[in-house]
């Protein structure tokens, strides 16, 4: 269902002939009303892909008609050239919609960086994903995004008359700064630009910002969300945003299932902080550590490596009071050692770490990375070649 | 020669039967005299294993007359009794080598974290250690402190009638925040503690803190450096710290180039950087990037992930501008595409990555560190176990 799941958008989704493998490689979602309010976040990486550059530009207006996506290259790096291809995409999405502006239309691209992309394969497929547009066509426009994703990812939500759906991909360079890899949410809620934009960044910050699966923030993350106002329903502020919520904490752990090689998904839980900043940072530094990392993957409790990573922080803590628990057992106690390791069962895929630092009343804060391991080499050594 | 290539020194190293597999665990490093002059630098973690604590209060008073220095085991995280047992360490070190006070002796240790040492076979083994002390020891010491090292790391200048030299240990959870892993550094000079410590922060800061194999720092980094004052020469202090700077880099190089699992070593030069702290930002956060250290290990030029990691710093740049070179290629000229990447020749074990931040005129920074193998994961997911 994803972005067709709410009403007032159509999608469709095409192999271009971007990708040499022909694989499917653009999407187009169009909202066609009767409201085209939309909120956009983008990377916080100070190196853009020109996409983003001219998506946040769009999103300056409030309203977004259309969105053309692609896989097959990022667009990053590739200077004022990249720029124009991103502009001229813009373009020729606007004169075959017809009637529509392309400073409405929000482009996204994936894929390798420093690449300029086929404009002769891309302007074109423009033109077939156009006649191909469909209420039904969201599940295609998934699956067109995909890079290294070995499972397209959707997420619906729906309520007492109006629905949030969307669509996402990413597996890898996945630690976004402010959202993740490319994301279109849609709603047929009738609500405003600010509206959405209020519930998107409250979102994003407690679901993508917190998922970090190899500590590699992209170029080109882009997170959408455009509301069609067709369900001719405005709904309550929290109960929207607990729905915006809701889908993009969906798409988040369907982001981690799915990352590069790995085998073990992190849940790190932060409790006790004294800030909600601490527990943040305390999670990423243990998210982000490599020997840990290896020693999940090799089903070892190594707590000494979360503890390592811990006391690379500034958040408050006293060593000597820090407790740590693997899969439920406190194998650190007070800085030290606490319960058996060997009581640590960690043969599932779900690896649940909880880190106390004794420190504060600040709520819990979860974290999510991923495993290290052999075939995340093996896939990111070759990528490009 | 290592840390008895200077006059006035004496070492030992032996196995004492804190490694289970039987290999050499305990070094013995003793100052002679006639000087007992010291200065140390540690880790910055905050979780500090029980002999950094100790021997932060033992530099304090500028004097060291023995280093006992252990593998097997690293004493962190082992709470009261942990610092206990470095401790008791430290007085038998004082009651063997008769005459001495257990507060002029340093203790380090190394090996897993969380796990109490075996008093029971390292108070005996100092006993034995003593027995072997001799001005031809330093080799045998330096292979005593090896881990998951493949060789054992020593270096040596020799002036105008003084010397420094010195012994490393380390190949994992390498990304000093101060020091490194374990380095005891030995002269004759004839300097006071002072000088010492000032020679050794300059030194270190530019050598084992620009080390970053895997970004993970140690709870047990430890520098020291010992004068004995047995040449009877005190050098110029430009001469005496270009000479300690010199063995630190080379015991630093010699740390990066058996650095667990790694097939590369990544010469990481930052140019044209606004100041040097912004310099050391960039290199770093491309040193830590896990994509691109797959990249490198893959022989893969991809300088998009380059511009990646510069993207995540503060460091004064304009995306437009920055300028990438790897092995000598300019593969990225103004933010965009350069010259040919199949140009870049990948063969060889170095491999010189050069960032221009086009920012200013700050004095080019570089920042060593390694590829992420297979073979590191392989090795990090059984450590423990």
């Amino acid at each position: 269902m994803s972005v067709t799941a709410a009403k007032g958008f159509t999608a469709a989704g095409i192999a271009a002939g971007i990708k040499e493998n022909g694989n499917p490689d653009l999407a187009l979602v169009v909202n066609t009303g009767p409201r085209r309010a939309a909120a956009g976040v983008f990377t916080s990486n100070r190196v853009k892909a020109a996409p983003v550059l001219w998506s946040e530009q769009v999103l300056k207006g409030g309203a977004v008609t259309a969105v053309v996506l692609n896989s097959g290259g990022a667009n990053a790096c590739t200077g004022p050239k990249g720029f124009q291809d991103t502009h001229a995409t813009a373009e020729k999405v606007a004169e075959v919609l017809e009637g529509h502006s392309a400073g409405e239309v929000a482009v996204a691209s994936t894929g390798l960086i420093g690449v300029l992309l086929p404009m002769d394969k891309l302007l074109p497929g423009i033109g077939t994903a156009a006649a191909e547009l469909s209420a039904h066509g969201g599940e295609k426009a998934a699956i067109a995004i995909k890079t290294t994703d070995t499972v397209h990812k959707t997420s619906v939500v729906t309520k007492d008359g109006w629905t949030v759906g969307g669509m996402a991909k990413g597996a890898g360079m996945l630690a976004p700064g402010l959202a993740t890899m490319l994301v279109v949410l849609t709603t047929d809620a009738d609500l405003d630009a600010a509206t959405l934009d209020k519930a998107l960044r409250a979102a994003t910050r407690t679901t993508f910002d917190r998922v970090d699966s190899d500590g590699c923030m992209s170029t080109n993350d882009t997170v959408l969300l455009l509301a069609s106002g067709a369900a001719e329903v405005a709904p309550e502020y929290a109960e929207f945003a607990e729905a915006v919520r809701a889908v993009c904490d969906d798409l988040g752990q369907q982001l981690i299932r799915d990352a590069e090689g790995a085998s073990k998904d992190i849940r790190i839980e932060v409790v006790n902080a004294a800030s909600e900043d601490d527990a943040v940072e305390v999670g990423r530094s243990i998210a982000r550590n490599n020997l840990l990392k290896c020693a999940i993957h090799g089903e070892d409790p190594n707590w000494g490596r979360v503890l390592s990573a811990i006391g690379t922080t500034k958040a408050a803590f006293d060593p000597d009071q820090l407790n740590v628990a693997i899969n439920g057992v406190w194998v650190c106690k007070n800085g030290s050692v606490g319960e058996d390791r060997d009581l640590v069962d960690m043969r599932y895929r779900e690896v649940r770490i909880t880190a106390d630092l004794a420190a504060g009343s600040a709520e819990p804060v979860v974290i999510w990375a991923n495993d290290l391991t052999a075939d995340y080499v093996h896939e990111n050594s070759a990528y490009s070649s």
